[in-house]
């Protein structure tokens, strides 16, 4: 079968070439009415542009970076599937970098994103990364930059995160209503926002339901292999020991179990988990992982749209902005309550 | 602290600059034993060229396209992460790209590796690539080019496997001589060479047990989601009922997971499940799941290795030829022997 050229969709719709053209390419010249419908059609008849012929018209490369830390971890490889699910429906090409969490590496694949003339950058911090100077320069160069997911707050670029907070304030609520009060929180490398964000929602919720917060239950681990099992010594030699665990990553979630589970502590009755992950296999895991999930496939989606947008630096391109989509707590066997709750214990909320 | 040069590691061995550098670079003008000693003490002191030093320095890019249907795929990302590993320590940056499975993508990303003038290739075909017309243009204009995984037999360039045969026909024995004699294959689209070498070594397994080849027990997905549940239903609804599923993908093994625990059929008492699958999460699976494991980092690091030698054209570089590297079954409580085992079952083995 031939694939479905902007002409077939002209003609099926009785409008121009160019105006199909313009409402594929999302131009503020065509009425919303008319994208919309050219871009349903287009849609139904899984009709894509060419990117190769696209970027040889035009003086543009029609190209995308993206540079995450570690393609590996789930929710950036959801959330480069969400970019280039837009990057291609717009004609663009996704070239990814990963900076195995080094600062260096980072600022060498902005370098070299930026001497393959990509049209833009998409980037998400590495944990080594404190100074984001190599990023400021690239912005006062004009050099198109929308940050995701583990964000710079000073940059002036659009930032495209989940909420954090939220998800991590329902997670440690949750622990906290189920009668858990010794909430151990295993982390990532504390320069991250992610990381921040979500450590002041674990303490907003302890101070909400009158639990002092405890240094010595917050351990911080690197990305690095193999790290949980260690955390999780030392987390369990504590007097008295935690009586939940709420771990910021996938991997520090599947260390943690494994962990704890090699220990023989029966998941949940002696210690609950929760992760916050967006590992497929949560819900076959042993038990089931009760997880906070965050958009990674829309975090992705609209960090594209934003950096297509200014790109193409059409008349009603946002300004930069800090964008926040929720996250969602989904509560499986690894925190449900224990039998019977403890009755002494009032729900704060 | 100061990273560390080359004219430290000259210092300490007591040896030229030029001479570290060459033996660096892997340079047949360098003893075997001189090289060993020198990137045994660059490893030891955590030695990192600077790849962008490095490609100011030289006409060439410095640069390596990846190319791979999906990075969600455990399997690709572990790969990409031996390629990493190799081209970094090598001065070479990577740059990867996704086919999403489709034909045209591989093809837009191949033209696109090569309009941003990266030095090689390295490259496991898209499922529904069944013509490497353009893989054979890219050979005769003299690009370098390695495949993964995913190869192409006729094709006149170095390839890098997995033992998929012998994978497969581990995996079939096992059940096999676990008393199973309706054993469903579930596997993926069959343009693919590893699709073609896992059914080799799953009918080769059966003939050597004397039991017959039935086609009806072969299911093929299409890495489409959530495309487990309809194939599960499908083959249980046969006369007699599949006793064992032996699976192509993580995904697929993880759906089957799911579709028969949903049905209420324990596993391995009713029905045992092997994977093909690098799936971290596959011991803490409930039950933990047998798997055929693939080196998938070491097939990377090969390929890579491969392919520098190729685009720096040393004196010894390799003639063309697939590398197959052997895959291991872990047998897992997902395939256990079932608690009495036939009687009248002979090991054939």
């Amino acid at each position: 079968m031939d694939p479905v050229t902007i002409k077939d969709i002209a003609r099926a719709l009785n409008l121009s070439t160019s105006t199909v053209s313009r409402a594929l390419r999302d131009s503020y010249e065509i009425s919303p009415e008319t994208k919309r419908l050219v871009m349903e059609y287009a849609e139904r008849l899984n009709y894509r542009p060419n990117p190769i012929a696209l970027s040889l018209k035009g003086s543009s490369s029609k190209a995308l970076a993206v540079i995450v830390p570690q393609i590996a971890n789930n929710f950036f490889s959801q959330a480069i599937n969400g970019i280039e699910a837009i990057a291609y429906n717009r004609g663009y090409h996704v070239i990814i970098f990963q900076t195995h969490e080094s600062y260096e590496r980072e600022m060498a694949n902005v370098q070299q994103a930026v001497a393959r003339r990509v049209d833009g950058l998409l980037l998400s911090l590495s944990s080594e990364t404190s100074d984001v100077a190599h990023l400021h320069a690239l912005h006062a160069q004009g050099v198109p930059l929308v940050l995701f997911d583990r964000v710079a707050p000073d940059l002036p670029v659009t930032q495209v995160v989940a909420d954090n907070f939220g998800g991590a304030y329902a997670a440690t609520s949750h622990l906290l209503q189920t009668g858990r009060r010794r909430i151990a929180h295993l982390t990532i490398p504390p320069y991250l926002s992610i990381t921040q964000e979500r450590l002041a929602g674990y303490r907003a919720a302890l101070e909400q339901y009158g639990v002092a917060f405890d240094e010595n239950l917050v351990r911080y681990g690197t990305f690095g292999p193999d790290e949980a099992d260690e955390l999780v010594e030392q987390l369990l030699a504590q007097e008295p020991r935690p009586d939940a665990f709420f771990t910021a990553s996938d991997r520090l979630a599947l260390g943690c179990l494994t962990a704890l589970r090699k220990r023989g502590i029966r998941i949940p009755e002696d210690i609950s988990l929760i992760g916050f992950t967006n590992l497929p296999a949560a819900e076959m895991l042993n038990p089931p992982l009760s997880t906070v999930t965050q958009p990674a496939q829309e975090i992705g989606q609209l960090a594209a749209e934003r950096l297509i947008e200014l790109i193409e630096r059409k008349q009603k391109a946002s300004p930069p902005a800090t964008v926040k989509l929720p996250t969602t707590l989904l509560v499986r066997e690894s925190s449900a309550p224990p039998v019977r709750a403890e009755a002494d214990f009032r729900i704060g909320l």
